[in-house]
């Protein structure tokens, strides 16, 4: 990104900023690290200066976020601040329609600030900073902030910190750039306390999550050449364990981590019956985007997921048909 | 780190490297990556300078690690290099004792040049470059290398990605500083493909290694009011799924990533008889090094191990009253 261009949403957003009081940040429905991370890093820097805020969410915090929410004013619909905004930031949020039902409490006449690093924004907004070279809207985030001269605080600092270590997946995924890294280095220099941080999101497995996993690896099965791998979460695993869905996100990531495995598959029951979550990971190029998108889903190339009706073995054969179609078609 | 200690262990390396031309770089038993990654840094560096190098070490390369020794020469003892060192680099490595059977070839007139990070060294080269306060022994010998001009090409970058990478625990141990970040940040641009390198290290389970977790989850346990968490791995596990003992050194961070653990404690069967390998795993300010010592082991505060005679069974209680006794006394 030129600095010219960032100089020039820089502007605007500080103009905007300047000319407003009451604020409302939110992001997309399943609120992640880098969702709730610039959300949180932007409410601080919006107190700093004084102004009127709130964040409302369509979906509740997950457990290991909680640790970076205090001090902050967080509604989950349909709870919904009082106050009417004036300017809006959408972040990390590439439609609208990605927000959920927070859509319905912005006001038409709003300004809408848009601040995103998906490839897929529909620039939506009344300004859009939109950069897809980022790491993460984080990173944009910081960007921000320090043109802005906020002073960065450990509150901040920790926000913006776990917003670039889950969207980098603990910088290994293919957007961990060298500025990403630089990144991560000033904010521990600014208080990110990185040790607090892992113990939070990456060490606090629960003992139910372990007895959990210990299920769920049991059902781990290789398809096709062993380039395709899937595994189950159902109702009874969850059960038995006692561990919420929201909780299982992880999981997502164990079949593709397997030698050899292009694509992963997480499939798990959902509370309607007959229903079935479909997480897909991918690597190696293959495009996993293409494939939730056959079943109603979409995301990224390399993480994406849909939901299917059937049970759950014959959703994976759905499945798996489709991969065979789509990917891993015979020469 | 003062620029000037800097200056004169780079001075007195380059002058030993300038005089000599057969080299032998070793290191600790049970290789890791911090290790092996500053070994083959160091390898292909004295190669550029035109110099007759091999690497000597006690036990041979993890799996997971092999991808990065392709055009190396790496002789695993009773394997021995022909070639008489005239310098031996001995490289994270606290003491001439943890080489293993590799002292045994270094000749008694070599000059010892000792490269390390451990606090507990024991300063027994002729040169001794320890710095305890970097997150690597990689990243001194990137110190090193960008000091003697040397060209960091890719393998180099690579090597030493592996090497911070590895011992920061992808980056979230205490030893993840700004520098070490910023170290990272300047090898991917040197070339260090750093999607390639998960792949290999994390992302390179096998089948079995799966199926063997699943095995050993179902052990897990947790102790005095869950604050210490044991883990199992039996022969009979690792006959069933047919894994390497080399291959499950990441079993001892598992016991230790549940929330609200302090201390945990891998336990191995070793292929001889009655004889258990303990894998000490702390955080919150708990020494478990000072645990291992007890039982004749040792390492750092926070990641210890140690070998005890016993059934798994007897074993554990020993190791759980000695906790008792030494970290978690009532008050």
């Amino acid at each position: 990104m030129k600095d010219s261009t960032v100089t020039k949403y820089v502007n605007d957003i500080q103009d905007a900023i300047k000319r407003h009081n009451q604020f409302l940040i939110t992001t997309h429905i399943r609120v992640d690290g880098d969702a709730l991370g610039s959300e949180l890093a932007l409410y601080h820097a919006l107190r700093q200066m004084g102004k009127s805020v709130t964040i409302a969410n369509n979906s509740s915090i997950p457990r290991i976020f909680e640790f970076m929410t205090h001090n902050t004013n967080i509604f989950i619909y349909p709870e919904i601040p009082k106050e009417h905004p004036e300017v809006v930031f959408v972040l990390d949020c590439p439609t609208m329609e990605r927000l959920g039902k927070t859509q319905k409490i912005i006001p038409s006449n709003a300004t809408i600030i848009n601040i995103d690093h998906h490839v897929s924004s529909e620039y939506f907004g009344n300004i859009n900073w939109v950069a897809s070279d980022v790491c993460a809207t984080g990173e944009i985030m910081l960007n921000l902030l320090r043109a802005m001269k906020i002073d960065v605080t450990p509150d901040i600092a920790t926000a913006l910190y776990v917003a670039i270590v889950t969207d980098t997946g603990r910088f290994v995924h293919s957007n961990t750039t060298p500025e990403a890294l630089r990144a991560a280095a000033f904010l521990i220099e600014q208080g990110a306390n990185h040790l607090e941080i892992s113990k939070h999101i990456y060490n606090a497995n629960s003992f139910h999550q372990i007895r959990l996993q210990s299920l769920a690896l049991d059902t781990l099965k290789l398809h096709m050449k062993n380039q395709v791998a899937t595994l189950w979460l159902t109702n009874k695993m969850l059960e038995k364990t006692n561990v919420n869905a929201l909780d299982t996100h992880a999981f997502a990531d164990i079949p593709v981590s397997i030698d050899n495995v292009s694509v992963g598959v997480l499939l798990r029951e959902m509370a309607k019956h007959n229903r079935v979550k479909v997480s897909l990971r991918s690597r190696n190029g293959y495009d996993v985007n293409a494939v939730a998108k056959r079943f109603g889903g979409g995301g990224h190339k390399y993480a994406a997921g849909c939901e299917v009706n059937g049970d759950i073995d014959v959703v994976q054969q759905l499945i798996l048909d489709v991969l065979k179609t789509m990917l891993f078609r015979e020469k």
